[in-house]
């Protein structure tokens, strides 16, 4: 009986492995540019670091994650999402004493939530996520912003949408908070369960339900943008500016609201808006976070990133029509006739190989007709073709394959026509 | 209270993650050329598979997986190695019925153990792994040894020890299998419970048995070699004869086995013959295991493969003293005087980076000195300096750090500039 692989989770083959290769390099790329340095974190963390770090009153930590005990007896969990481990890696090694401020961090690899499988939506998927610690500065805010939509932008996406808002600081979010228990309190019962557990404990989350998004009380709930305070509005209104200073189109949406007491100021997602996209439209979430190394153990810090899926980014691709130019064909094919040939041809194909060449050689004992096909499937720019003959007279033959023209050269000069071609 | 990193996993952090990112292109760059395309399976499967895959009498599956339930009841496993997901793929995924064969694959990604941790040895590491599958053709067995080989040497490695190995075909496994029971059946009782289990299960891997390893009765066992027919010996014969062909120096050793019984023909090692590498010398480890894929459901396919560490990868550079050149410093750092040019660099920035530049700003606020200090540890080649009173003017100046030089811009041509560089 044959094994098959694990619901929700799906192998990346060859043909269609290259897409993610062009994003993430362009991905590397990008962070280079503006010096977001790779960190890598472990597949695992212990379970504590995600009920802190994500919430304990989150969908994600309440129903979604891959919790076990290992041979030890220790809770780990495979990790839901980045930010947290990037934090606890930012305190545990000690980053905040680093002379360069702000830290700046790239990571990209594959997240685990237990989630109903779906279109678009697998238990395993793969996030690059960028973070910035140690700056309150909303011009870099705004580089958080600009890095996530010029990557979709130079992968060939157009049809984007980008909306912020603010959850203000800590005074602004407690009087906001005080307002939302205020509104939703009278008829609390009316709403779900999971509502009015979030009522004391994080109202905010209200917002977020499922299940009661349209009742009358959501849409005249109190906003977040009416109770920022003055340092607050400052903060918002200067992202904005620096936003259209760098000519990236958005629009203000007070209903973006992030759950956590940790988050403040800058909330942010960039969705698709190509046609048959799909209902979940979300390419990338971010926001600010100045209360999250606190919450972790370690010293105040603030800090801002985002984290996107390769998985929808290639849908919101392939929903645009995005050809990407996925370079193809080898550059040569080695076809022998004869054994000693056949065996010349093993030390050969090395050679080219490491002067720079792509090739190939046949390993299946084929006739050369068949060799020809397979350098064919390969798309081969040349095909070389050495007899046992040929051999010892020292002699090749090669064939440029979009030409049809042939020349025979000295077997010795071989790698020299290449590296001359 | 701070939250730790689980025992016997590790932060890669910037400084360090340039290696492994050097590592990995080069891996990647020489698959290129050898036609290895990379394939990505999920992190976990279904235990069963490292059951059949990896064998159950074998170490890894008794004493060091990570398996657990997850939330619908399976019991999955985090992939210990590689090459059983990458055949359970290439089973599932019908790749025996492509049309280029052999399929030729590499994977590049975190495997789990749960081992003692200790120097080199972790319980989430990083292999690199290619798998040859469907051709039993000597030839692509010394390919693939070769490509592990150029991989290291292309690093700076130079300390390296290959060593070769044939464990027959079928045949010959089963003569050489009864050969052992009856070498160590009447004294079984003097060896260890473990391989008191291995004499009718596998005694081959009585051989590896490190608590018996100094019994008389090791040295004087039968060796494969002995027993190969003379299919098996033809098939070794042409590997060694292809690795002097391909200049690649080994030796021959017949107490090189893998206990599982797919595995045939040729088994191979790479180790490290650095002084003060430690305990822990192999590299790379690989072999044929034409049995494999009917083990675990599909047709009889032939295949070869190879699994490397990066991190004793790294280790061995270390031990060699070899140094990777990683590149640093930023193409230019924006240093600004006054809010107004500090605005303004928001933008510029931007249009450095779009333009291909690595660039950095200031983040925290700080005066001019410190941001040229800042520029200093970001070891940036021209550091830009940008006043109210030049922003007025439309000019900006641009200092070259390594000769000091200065000169100042229109800041129009700012951009421009710096292309013609």
């Amino acid at each position: 009986m044959s094994i098959s692989i694990p619901r929700g989770t799906q192998d990346i083959l060859p043909g269609e492995v290259e897409k993610w290769q062009l994003i993430e390099n362009k991905a590397r790329e990008l962070c280079e540019k503006y010096q977001y340095r790779e960190i890598r974190t472990p597949i695992f963390e212990h379970t504590d670091l995600f009920l802190r770090g994500v919430g304990d009153t989150t969908d994600i930590v309440q129903k979604e994650m891959y919790t076990f005990e290992d041979r030890g007896g220790r809770s780990i969990t495979l990790r839901p999402e980045g930010t947290a481990s990037t934090v606890r890696a930012f305190v545990e090694k000690k980053m905040f004493g680093y002379a360069n401020q702000p830290v700046k961090l790239y990571y990209m690899g594959p997240m685990f939530r237990y989630e109903r499988p779906q279109a678009g939506r697998f238990r395993q998927f793969v996030q690059f996520g960028i973070e910035a610690l140690g700056s309150n500065d909303p011009a870099i805010d705004a580089e958080v912003i600009s890095l996530a939509m010029n990557l979709y932008k130079e992968m060939g996406l157009k049809k984007l949408k980008l909306i912020v808002n603010s959850l203000g600081d800590k005074e602004s979010r407690t009087a906001h908070r005080d307002a939302l228990v205020n509104h939703f309190k009278p008829r609390i019962g009316e709403f779900c369960k999971d509502c009015q557990n979030r009522l004391e404990k994080n109202p905010l989350r209200i917002l977020d339900c499922k299940h009661d998004h349209e009742h009358e009380l959501m849409k005249s709930a109190p906003s977040i943008i009416e109770y920022l305070n003055d340092f607050s509005k400052n903060y918002f209104e200067k992202l904005q500016q620096y936003l259209t200073q760098l000519d990236i189109p958005f629009e203000v949406d007070p209903n973006l609201v992030r759950g956590l007491d940790y988050y403040n100021h800058t909330a942010f997602e960039i969705m698709s808006n190509a046609e048959g996209f799909g209902a979940i439209t979300t390419l990338c979430g971010g926001g600010r976070y100045n209360g999250l190394a606190e919450e972790i153990g370690g010293p105040e810090t603030p800090g801002i990133g985002f984290a996107l899926s390769i998985e929808r980014f290639i849908a919101a691709l392939n929903a645009e029509g995005v050809g990407l130019e996925i370079t193809e064909g080898i550059d040569c094919y080695l076809a022998a006739l004869g054994d000693e040939a056949k065996d010349y041809t093993v030390g050969l194909l090395q050679q080219l190989r490491l002067a720079g060449f792509s090739a190939e050689r046949d390993y299946l004992d084929r006739k050369i007709k068949a060799q020809f096909k397979a350098a064919d499937r390969l798309k081969a720019k040349y095909v070389a073709v050495l007899g046992d003959e040929e051999l010892k007279n020292n002699k090749i033959n090669v064939k440029n394959m979009a030409t049809g023209e042939q020349v025979e050269i000295d077997l010795d000069s071989f790698i020299k026509y290449f590296q001359e071609l």
